[in-house]
């Protein structure tokens, strides 16, 4: 049964995730890579060491929740990182969200050093990392995964094992090109539906019942309509992750035409200053080219 | 308060709403369009004459639902049509999916004759027409739309006034671009997982939870993996209901860059045989594309 935690990665996400495990009775250890942990952690008891090297040393698992590929091969494999210390026996979990061919390097590397890996990504944005109720896709060994099962269970709700090395990743990419293409098949329907004179509230209120239904018609298509861009997910960081599945979809030989053409309008949203806003803003690149506003009326 | 509804389109979808409206105590006349009412109408007491003509001097209200475009300018405009019978003071309703612009021509039409007109179209296909669950999106004056509820309520629950003229097929050609484009993101998020080594029947239950969860991720999302791609509704039909969309669209002057993708591929689709397959087949385009199958491994 593992005690104690290293948590790296005290972000938006990172942090109220360890304070979860800190609640559940967990003694979370952490090392400052820009600020400090905040005082309600502080308070909730973690500790902090001088690096990654030593903070793998005294976990039995380890955990990285930080923004990109570079960040996790760094705090992995640099000057003072996770690969350096004490790994015999040891459970190494990436949750970040991150390209899938040096995730199964570091799934390789880490069995070299005795550890067990897991990419475990997660959706659920802040307000899941708040409430404990993230959804976590992982891969690598299913015992491994059954071992991080009392640690995941502290932090999120719909746990599902989904393959061997890199899986997890496959999946939360997946997740981001449903979302992604989704959001612009709601904008390219109310934009038709808006300027064939149709009210596009009341359609999305219609389709809201049948087949047409998802979580994005729900909550982008509302956005649409009632211009409400604040983020949300920003559009810089859902064209990060197109772009990890064009990078494997191009690495692995398959061809994925609606999330190219959904990355392109992500870099025309970009292109017009959009980069900040919601994704649902993705609706702004198909209004420009249509030169017609959903809600505007015919 | 209309008693009389003359019922035009005795097929898969029209059959069991006319017997709803039966069973709802309205007086309900057809006319022989291919082949006579079947037993179970005729013993609820439908009413047979010769032509859509007397059809629409018998009746207070006209319901129309036919395959296509074509067929509605026949039954309405065609010799002994509805537009040749007396319609002062008269509803006019199609329910067929078709053309928007010939929709506001008709509209057009009917005011001349002094019949209201409304288009309102369904979703829900052969089950919601039996189970009367359909839903109806209604375009044209609102006066008349409250005048249709009591008829509309007897064949569906979800019943949505969206707007003037052509308002309700533009809803409808929306709720079918939402539909195909929402397939074809699940088909590319699915083939890619499926390829990066994840187990899609994983990934779409891990899916199903957050923000990338709709009716087709979990209906056409299983019949992709499980390879259940009997109809349902056919590929054939929704080709033509993007048909509709890039010809709206055109008209209207605006770009619907996805709609139009997916419509390719539905005729790539078609190029191979499989125009008579469910929808959730448009999956087998992207899988040519990328000489993957979803489910066969890496």
């Amino acid at each position: 049964m593992d005690k104690v935690v290293g948590f790296i990665g005290l972000g938006i996400m990172g942090a109220p995730m360890a304070a979860h495990l800190l609640d559940a009775g967990f003694d979370v250890v952490t090392f400052v890579r820009r600020s400090p942990p905040d005082d309600s952690l502080v308070r909730k008891g973690i500790r902090v060491v001088a690096n990654a090297t030593e903070l793998a040393s005294a976990a039995t698992v380890i955990i990285t929740i930080v923004p990109d590929t570079a960040d996790v091969l760094l705090v992995m494999k640099g000057e003072g990182g996770v690969f350096a210390g004490n790994l015999t026996g040891k459970l190494v979990i990436d949750m970040s969200s991150i390209a899938q061919a040096e995730t199964v390097e570091l799934h390789e590397t880490a069995l070299r050093l005795g550890a067990a890996f897991l990419d475990a990504p997660v959706s659920g944005g802040e307000v899941g990392a708040k409430a404990a109720t993230l959804s976590i896709m992982a891969g690598g060994d299913e015992t491994a995964f059954q071992r991080a099962m009392p640690i995941f269970s502290a932090m999120g709700k719909n746990i599902t094992y989904v393959g061997g090395p890199g899986a997890g990743q496959a999946a939360k990419i997946a997740n981001q090109i449903i979302v992604a293409l989704t959001i612009e098949a709601v904008g390219e329907a109310l934009l038709f539906a808006s300027k064939l004179g149709a009210d596009p509230a009341r359609v999305r209120q219609a389709l809201m019942g049948g087949l047409a239904s998802s979580r994005i018609l729900e909550l982008h298509g509302d956005r649409m309509i009632s211009r409400t861009f604040s983020p949300g997910f920003r559009i810089r960081l859902h064209r990060k992750d197109l772009g990890l599945a064009l990078q494997g979809a191009k690495a692995h030989g398959i061809s994925l035409p609606a999330t190219a053409l959904t990355h392109e309008l992500m870099n025309s949203c970009i292109a017009h200053g959009l980069a900040d806003l919601d994704h649902s803003a993705l609706v702004q690149a198909l209004e420009r080219m249509s030169n017609h506003t959903v809600g505007e009326g015919q």
